[in-house]
Order: C-alpha cells, then sequence, then structure tokens
C-alpha cells in the first residue's frame, strides 16, 4: 500500500470551509476564485442556510496539506463580506468513531430467536463442530473471515509506527475487503515486533478466519513470518504488500509488453529495491519467464558473485543477472527495456530515462516520491505507472486483494501457490481488451466490476485445478 | 451463559417441515393435529405454493429434540395425502454461514473515497495517532469494540471442546453485543489452554478493543487470567460467567428478598458451586453485606478451618461461614433462607426445599439440569428461579454484559470495579417496580428496552464518579 504525493490538491486533503456571507449575489463567483487563486480545487459548494443577516455556504476543496487548508480559508476570509465559521477536515471526518462495524447476520427479535442463536439452540452448533470440524465451514464466520494482521512495523511508507497508529489502515482495508469482495475482514494489529510472538500469536488466533492477509510488516521479518505460518495453518497465508504488489506489476508489465511489442523473455528489466515488493516482484517475474532481470538495491546490482546479506536477497542474486551486471542502477540502466522501481524517491533523472531502450517501461512505485518525476519520465518512455492515485496507470493492490482471498476462500484453499498468483495477473491484464490497450491504460481501474470476479475466478480455478506447488513463496 | 434442559419443546430445536399434501381442504387441521399428538408446538403454518395436483405447506414447530423433529416429520408423512418433502433444523439454518458481517461505515463510492479512508488519506490518521495515542479513540473503532475472548475450555456447559466449536457461541455473544448495546464485538478464540499463552496473546491483540469480556474458561484458570489481564491491559477486563452472572443473581436476590420482607445482611444463604459463577457470586453478595453465607462444594461446606485447594476456595472459606458449618449441601441447608445453586442437576428434592426456612428461596441454576426440578421447588419456595428460558425468572447474562461494557465504553474506564458491579444490580432490580413485583417477575425481560440504558448509566456513573477501587476483583 501506497502514500502517494502532495504535488497536487488531493482529495486526501479535502475540507469543508463553512462561510456566512453577506454579498450573497457575487459571492460564490467570489469563493471560486479566491480558492482556485488560492491553489485548491473545488469539489462542491452547498447553501446551508440563507436568511436576510447572511447566507451559510460550506465550500469543498481538495488541497495540498493541512497547512494549505488553513491558508485557503484564511483567503476566503479576507473577501469583502466573508465570515469563516470552521473548518472541517473531510479525511478526519471520514474516520470518526472507526470505519467498521460489526452487525448480525440474523435477527433477534424476541425470546425464540435468542433459543436459536444463543443458548440453548447454539449447544448444538458447538456440539456439530466438535464432533466434525469441516462443519466450522458451514456453520461459523470463518468461511467467509479474513484477519488483516500487522505489526506496524511499516506503516504505509511511515515505518515503524506500532500497531495503534496501524490501526485505522487495517480498517480500511478490512472496509475494501467488504466492499469489493463481499468478505469479513477484521484487524488484528499486534503489540509485538518478535517474529517468534508474532507467529505463535497469529497461530494462536488464526482459528476463526478463512485466511491471513499480513499487512505493512518490514522485511526481511515478513519473510519468515509468512514462510513459518504458511508451514503451520491450514488456512492460506498472504501478505499483501508482497503479492499484492507482485501480482499487479506483472499484469501491468504484460500489457506494457504487448503495447511496444516486447516480450517478458527478451526484455532487460532492471528492478530497484530488494525489499519485501521487489523480491516478490522478482520471482513472480522469474515464474512467469523473465529471463534479464538485474536487481539492485544502495549497494548496486546484485549477483551471484557477490555475498548477499540476507536469504531473499541470495535467492534474488542466483536467480538475475545472468550476465553478472555490475554498478549502481544508473550505472546498469541504460538499454533497460523496463524499470520497475520499488525503492525511494527521486533517484533518476530524465537523461537516466532517454539512455533506456527504445519503447521503454518506467514503473516508478516509490511512495510518497516516485523513483523519477513522471512527467519527466513520459517524455522518453513509452509507457508510464506509479503508485499515485492522482495519475494514470495507478499500480494498486486493491486490483488484487479482494479478488485474490474471494477465489481462497471460495476454493477452501488452504494455501497460495505461485501458479494463483499468475493466474490472478493473468485475468487482471486480460481485463484491458486490445481496443482499450493504450499508454495511459495498461490496467483497469480498481472500481471497474469485472475486477474482483476475474481475479477470483482465476484464483479459484487454479486452486481447484492446480497441481501441488509446495515450493510456492 | 447457560445450555437449558430439554424437557420442554423448545424453539432451540424448531424444525420446518415441508410438506404436500393432495387434500387442501382439511390438511392444516389434520397437520396440526397430528403433530400436536406427537408432542410438537406449532409455530408457523406457511402455503408456499398452491397447485391443483397439490398444496405445498411449511409446517414449523418446537420439538423436545433432534429425533423428536424426525418423529414429528415421519408421523406427518403417515397422514394421507400427505408427503414429507424436507425437514429443516431451523437452528442449524439460522447459524448456516455463521452469524457475524463487518461492515464499512463510510461510503467507498470512487477515488475520492478511497483517497480518504484508504491511502494517501489515512496516513494522516495514523500520524495523527502515533503523535498522540489518545486519538485512537476517536478516529479508530476501538472506542466501541470488545473483544470476546475464550479458550474454549468451559464452552456452555459442554466442557472443554476447544475454540473451534466455541466460535458458533462467541459469534452469538457478539451479535447480542450490537443487537443489545450498539457494541462492535468480534470473538477471539484462542488455540492455546496455557495461561501464560492466552495472557499474552490477549496483551498482544488487545490495542484495537475497548474492552476484553473473558467468556467460556474454565475455573480455576479463569482467576488467574482475569487478575494478570487486569493488572497489565489499560482497558477493562470482564469474565462474564462471573460477574455477569453474579450481578443479575443479585439484582435478583434483591428483588426476591423485597418480595418477602427479608433483608440481604440476615438472610442466611447456601450457594452450592464454588467454581466461576459461584465464587464470583459469593464475592458480590459479600460486598453488598451478605453476612450468613454457606458455601458448599462436592466436599461439603467450606470453612475456615478446613484447608482448601484453591486460592479462590481460600478467600471464600475466610469470608463466608462464621458459623462454621460443616457437612454436605443436604445438612446444611435446612433452615436456609436462600438456596443459589451454580453446581450440577439434581442434587436436591423436594423435602430439601421443604426443610428450609419459611418463605425461601431458590435459584437453582444449574445447565441443562436445574440442582432441584423447578416444579418440585415451587410447591414450598416463595421464590424460585433457573436458567431456563422456558421459564420465568430467568437468570440470563444478557441483562448485563451489553450494558455494562456500554456503560465502560461510554466512559472509557480502564478498569472494572466492584462498585460498578453493585450499582449494575441495583439499576437492574430497580427496573422491576412494586406495583410488577411479583414470585413470577423478579428480573425485567431481556427486551425490555430500559435494561441496557439503566445498567449502562450505573456502570458510567460509578466509572466516572468512582473512588479508586484497585482491590476490585
Amino acid at each position: 500500500m501506497s502514500v502517494v504525493g502532495r504535488e497536487a490538491p488531493s482529495p486526501g486533503y479535502g475540507v469543508t470551509i463553512r462561510v456566512v456571507t453577506t454579498s450573497s449575489a457575487t459571492a460564490a463567483g467570489e469563493l471560486v476564485a479566491a480558492l482556485t487563486h488560492a491553489g485548491a480545487v473545488l469539489t462542491a459548494l452547498d447553501v446551508v442556510e440563507s436568511r436576510p443577516e447572511g447566507t451559510t455556504i460550506d465550500v469543498s476543496c481538495d488541497t495540498l496539506g493541512v497547512e494549505h487548508m488553513y491558508a485557503v480559508a484564511d483567503r476566503l476570509g479576507t473577501l469583502a463580506g466573508v465570515q469563516v465559521r470552521s473548518v472541517s477536515d473531510r479525511t478526519f471526518l471520514s474516520h470518526l468513531g472507526g470505519k467498521l462495524a460489526v452487525e448480525p447476520k440474523v435477527p433477534i427479535r424476541h425470546r425464540d430467536d435468542l433459543a436459536r442463536i444463543y443458548t440453548p439452540g447454539v449447544a448444538r452448533i458447538s456440539q456439530a463442530i466438535a464432533a466434525n470440524p469441516r462443519n466450522r465451514y458451514n456453520l461459523t464466520i470463518k468461511r467467509n473471515s479474513v484477519a488483516v494482521v500487522t505489526d506496524g512495523s511499516a506503516v504505509l511508507g511511515l515505518g515503524n509506527l506500532g500497531p495503534d497508529a496501524a490501526l485505522p489502515v487495517m480498517e480500511g482495508k478490512a472496509a475494501l475487503f467488504k466492499r469489493f469482495a463481499n468478505i469479513d475482514a477484521w484487524p488484528v494489529c499486534l503489540a509485538t515486533q518478535d517474529v517468534d510472538e508474532i507467529v505463535r500469536t497469529v497461530e494462536i488466533v488464526a482459528s476463526t478466519y478463512g485466511g491471513i492477509n499480513l499487512e505493512d510488516i518490514a522485511a526481511p521479518r515478513c519473510f519468515e513470518i509468512e514462510r513459518r505460518l504458511r508451514h503451520t495453518l491450514d488456512i492460506p497465508v498472504f501478505h499483501d504488500d508482497q503479492h499484492g504488489t507482485a501480482i499487479v506489476v506483472l499484469a501491468a508489465l504484460r500489457n506494457a509488453l504487448r503495447l511496444v511489442g516486447k516480450t517478458l523473455c527478451d526484455a532487460r528489466i532492471v528492478v530497484s529495491g530488494v525489499g519485501a515488493a521487489g523480491t516478490a516482484i522478482i520471482r513472480l517475474l522469474v515464474a512467469e519467464g523473465a529471463a534479464h532481470i538485474v536487481a539492485v538495491d544502495r549497494d548496486g546490482a546484485l549477483h551471484r558473485a557477490k555475498r548477499e546479506a540476507s536469504e531473499a536477497a541470495r535467492w534474488v542474486a542466483e536467480h538475475t543477472n545472468p550476465e553478472r551486471c555490475t554498478g549502481t542502477l544508473r550505472q546498469v540502466l541504460p538499454g533497460a527495456d523496463v524499470f520497475i522501481g520499488v525503492s525511494a524517491g527521486n533517484l533518476l533523472d530524465e537523461a537516466d530515462v532517454a539512455a533506456m531502450a527504445r519503447d521503454s517501461i518506467v514503473f516508478a512505485l516509490a511512495n510518497p516520491h516516485p523513483e523519477i518525476d513522471t512527467g519527466l519520465a513520459r517524455r522518453h518512455a513509452a509507457v508510464v505507472a506509479s503508485g499515485r492515485s492522482d495519475e494514470l496507470n495507478q499500480i494498486n493492490n486493491v486490483l488484487v486483494f479482494p479478488g485474490f482471498f474471494r477465489g481462497l476462500l471460495d476454493a477452501r484453499s488452504r494455501r497460495v501457490t505461485t501458479a494463483m498468483k499468475l493466474a490472478a495477473a493473468h485475468a487482471l491484464a486480460d481485463l484491458v481488451s486490445s481496443d482499450q490497450l493504450a499508454p495511459g491504460y495498461i490496467v483497469p481501474s480498481v472500481f471497474v466490476p469485472e475486477v474482483v470476479p476475474a481475479v477470483a475466478a482465476a484464483v479459484e480455478a487454479a486452486a481447484l485445478g492446480g497441481a501441488p506447488d509446495p515450493d510456492a513463496d
């Protein structure tokens, strides 16, 4: 998941400024002119009350940030006859009181309902499950529930904020699970960052859930946690920051290559960043047949002659860079067909993109600032994508995780396989028809209703039809 | 919570039998006569389809048990012109797919909504909480969420069935939290019965919640778990099987004593059972001023000269039985004003109740079978109560826990005190006016709308106004 930049007014910084104006005839035009001049973007103008002594208007607009909100409000207050009454941060308003509710699916109207859903009736349900644990899937929430598990060690791009500050993100994720895939997801924010404790805690609480979505857990800890849970749990475990990202990147890359008439196995691909996302992207690209990947971290290109510190980096070094290229990102990028950045902002400039191969593809996914300004990249690359919600070609995990878990739950899968991930990426890519495919449209919007069913069906088919895949990452 | 008996047809064994009959003119009467003769109680008769070749009717009735359901269906099938098409166990139907849904409280309609409730907007919420953890209470679900925690070691009266079989009960409890107190509760079923692991796991997952409801955890483990969590967590911890039961019993007893004109401090009270419920009942009665309690377990009356095995039993021995009565339940009961049973079924007979004091009070709360048949008890006692949903004076925790947690959450209380429990019991008792008070109405029904607000207000007032109470149990 991503925190995108602040360069343009954003609904993430939406504000509603309530003003009272005595000059209602000209007020609206003046208010709009003033806020536009202040750099905000109007989203709504609502008259709340109209009285002889003044008209109350709610002016809603997107701004650049919190300081800008108040600057815009101050600006409106300088207009003749205008008084600012309140400044309401719309983002905070939408989080007030939390974003999730737990609702009974059954009515509880009278004593008979109580006797069925609670005691004494529920005793028979407990006994039926004790007699045959498979009944859990029919008689409890397990069949449709997912735990969104974090230790708060890598919250968005903000770092190690801990479980309390992670909760609003996990709530948001759970809300998206319901909105897009009708899955009942619940935040499990852990007040420990010890790998053994995390693994043990998830094992202890897992029985309620049909799947585990790991979220915002820092690398390399996330790799070990996922690996160990995959071996001990009988439900699927999916670290979205790794695999969700990898699947969307593969889908987008398939379509971008289709657009420029290149193939994955021939393409020279440079990946910047070998953290959670970078490692998973490389693994999935290799599984799909990419043969010319060079991975780069702060110490330069990874290759098998180097001694990489972590297990994940060693795997990458052994499975990429057959030519044993060495050097920094800038040194290995010239001539590359594809750049995939999941590292840090502003590592590249225009000349670096210009030095790539003809019809190059640039996915600059670092947050909040991409590896290269996407406007500059577009001058030279054929296709440009980022993590930003205010640009075309947003690489957004919401395209994957709801449908992926829908498919896992519907198949009652006990694991996540590479075959499922590839199938999900193909299904997502295939939603963009040849007619639609364009440099600014390589993945569908998350609001395209076909996305979740297509991804879910692909995962379910792979789960039910797939061969054993014990080594899937 | 309780599993009540099976002696009368119960909605817990409700069934819908679908029949097709060719003789629709007389069918209804014959069907009703047949099922009544078979011992079932009709609850609904719905014509599903009427065609020349036959009428399809759904016959709903309460039965004595699963075998009885099928016996009733067989009986209907013997009627001329009647064919049984299906037998649907209504209790199982109401649990299909689980009983809880997680719903977003905010709309997610377009990209702007996404940008506010998820990235990038949610990053500001996380930062606000990281900067000041008190913001959790405004900006997350914490302010209204309760974890319903169990290890599955004492599921209803069924015993140690484990976390999977406990889940339907915890779901039901969560559903009641929402239905009665608008609280978002979530099941936390633990796959461990090790006290250290249970305590540590709850500590690790607690930050999402505003309160912890412990449920169906066996004694004496439950005492240690509750005590340790109360010391390490900054949110209230409440073991409902102990304190919920104790509060309802105290409320019911206050009204029963009022009815017979006796006082708590003078009343001779015999408590049978010193497990979770019994211990908590005794502690609360002592706090309220009861001075003549004799507690009895399988080894007879507890008194301070005996060496009790557990810490809880030692506390009871030291704070009850000033006369150091000895002997079995039957030996100490004669002359008692009050019997409170939270032990096992059928320990007493009619003569035992007859030997109690004049205007005696009998709360026979064992499940599924009371300590004494309540019909027999009524021949001699002035007031009789049980845990059964099909009798008057049901001692039901649902009268307490929703309102109790509502009050805790509204007060943002960090703990549970004896003052709160006493206040809740008084508020609950006071809902029965002098006009209403009768041997068959000593506590209100759970569907009386005043119950939750009254209990919540009492708890909140005690939380906000109460003196420090570090030794509250």
